[in-house]
């Protein structure tokens, strides 16, 4: 059986395991001269549609596995027969980790501190603490309920919204979540984009939430109206914090760089170092799971 | 029973009680009248030296309840026969989630991207997780307790040290802590500042870290000898978070604020939006004792 996988790491754990793997290194660049044999394709990380692209040169494939959750991309390229597998649970450290220190640097005012500290003034105030705040966390899969498990040590109060209500879990549906947003501090999007979350935060999603409210995105951008958040943010009746924005980049010249209250960083929620020994150990059970004819995790399609 | 208190909303509380209690308000301006008859004194939040060596005017003062954790400033004032209590835990959650928000925005690069902010630069960068990460907590009391709540749930890897080792609760002593530094990617002092732990981070604590990592300091900064971590964060070897400072303001020409890789917020650990709930409910507690001779919490003289 051959893989093929972007990291060198990975092709060490190739090499040292029991299964009987031939590995490839594939990293977006060069193309390895093997593809007519490769079985099982890790496509490397956020490297370009030609890494999807490339899976109708695959005459023998069987599995694609993402290292991103989202796969709206990908999944237009593979064949019918070949199963598609993402990456859930691997960027959830990383994601609800950026999340939460975005919620603590609004509430407790760090780009001001960061601001004064050029001028080296010592700008001592009181500020909101997130102890005491309710969090709506909008999206409870994998990423929702780790950005919780860290909210919950920070003494907030959490509410689980998602697409669908699912009552035995306490997450209440997107249909209900009117009043929920009313009385919400804080807003943390965490779903996939997909048809139905595209522009979902419109300009009525805003206006139902509190004058003061935070917005956090670490999902995608495109979940947000982004000229629906602009008059909402410039008027300070909302703050924001946005990872992933629309369009992206966000262009040198965007209003919301500088709009009063907004935090945008440049889509690093999944990317640290904790990301690449959570997917060396995906990848290694998936490769196992495949070569000992057991079911494989996290099948999207 | 007359209790002095320094907010409106402690009056209101001590005027719900069941208990015969007679409320003033001072908060460090215009001294009531009745301070011949104050028993119970809760000292106004960080108002001034005034409001300790007013302590010597009550001569019927039974009781000093400050608000802090740290009492260092007032122990001297208060006469033998009246108990000193402090505000243990008042602080923990508003500090230890400044100190996790600290950590958070040091290793993932909040600096760096408000500042390309501000030019309209998206700056896409991997940066090192929270997460896999260990963590030397300096002072295992009621904050470095809280600390650790919240680092544990971000993935993170926890090492306990304290002025005196207690293997029982796992918490190594500082004199054993030497190979500890050298393991640490990050080091939180949470320590109450003492004539111990005065100066108690030097020149040879500091080396013993590890190259690149983060100093954290929530505690007080005359723990941190100041002209020794310079040159270490100067030099980029070290990288530090620093809400308190010694000297504290800091002054507006020191070079601690402009040194690549620190970051300084103006002594923000405990003033938050948290503080109040927490103080009423000490403050309630502590008067409901008193006026039951109960025994008082967090006696400390």
């Amino acid at each position: 059986m051959r893989v093929w996988v972007p990291y060198e790491e990975m092709l060490d754990d190739l090499s040292a395991s029991a299964n009987k793997v031939q590995g490839d290194l594939y990293d977006g660049g060069a193309v390895p001269e093997t593809i007519d044999d490769v079985e099982f394709y890790v496509v490397p990380y956020m490297s370009g549609a030609h890494t999807f692209e490339l899976v109708a040169s695959m005459p023998r494939l069987r599995v694609v596995q993402t290292l991103t959750a989202g796969y709206e991309d990908v999944l237009p390229h593979v064949p019918s027969g070949v199963r598609l597998c993402n990456a859930r649970g691997v960027h959830d450290a990383s994601t609800a980790e950026l999340a939460v220190g975005l919620i603590i640097a609004s509430l407790r005012g760090f780009p001001a501190f960061f601001r004064a500290q050029l001028d080296g003034a010592w700008a001592h105030e009181r500020r909101v603490s997130v102890a005491d705040r309710t969090v709506l966390i909008l999206g409870y899969g994998s990423v929702g309920r780790a950005i919780e498990r860290r909210l919950i040590a920070l003494e907030a109060s959490v509410v689980r919204v998602a697409r669908t209500a699912r009552p035995d879990e306490g997450v209440f549906g997107i249909e209900d979540a009117g009043p929920l947003l009313a009385d919400a501090d804080v807003v943390v999007l965490a779903l996939p984009l997909t048809a139905d979350t595209r522009g979902l935060v419109d300009a009525g999603f805003l206006a139902a939430m509190k004058d003061g409210a935070l917005l956090v995105n670490v999902a995608r951008g495109a979940i947000v109206r982004t000229e629906a958040l602009l008059p909402e943010v410039e008027a300070g009746r909302l703050v924001a914090a946005l990872d992933v924005t629309d369009p992206e980049p966000l262009p040198p010249d965007h209003p919301l760089w500088r709009c009063p209250g907004v935090i945008v960083t440049p889509h690093v929620g999944g990317n640290s170092t904790s990301f690449l020994p959570r997917a060396r150990r995906l990848v290694r059970d998936q490769v196992d799971r495949y070569a000992g004819r057991r079911d494989l995790r996290n099948v999207v399609a």
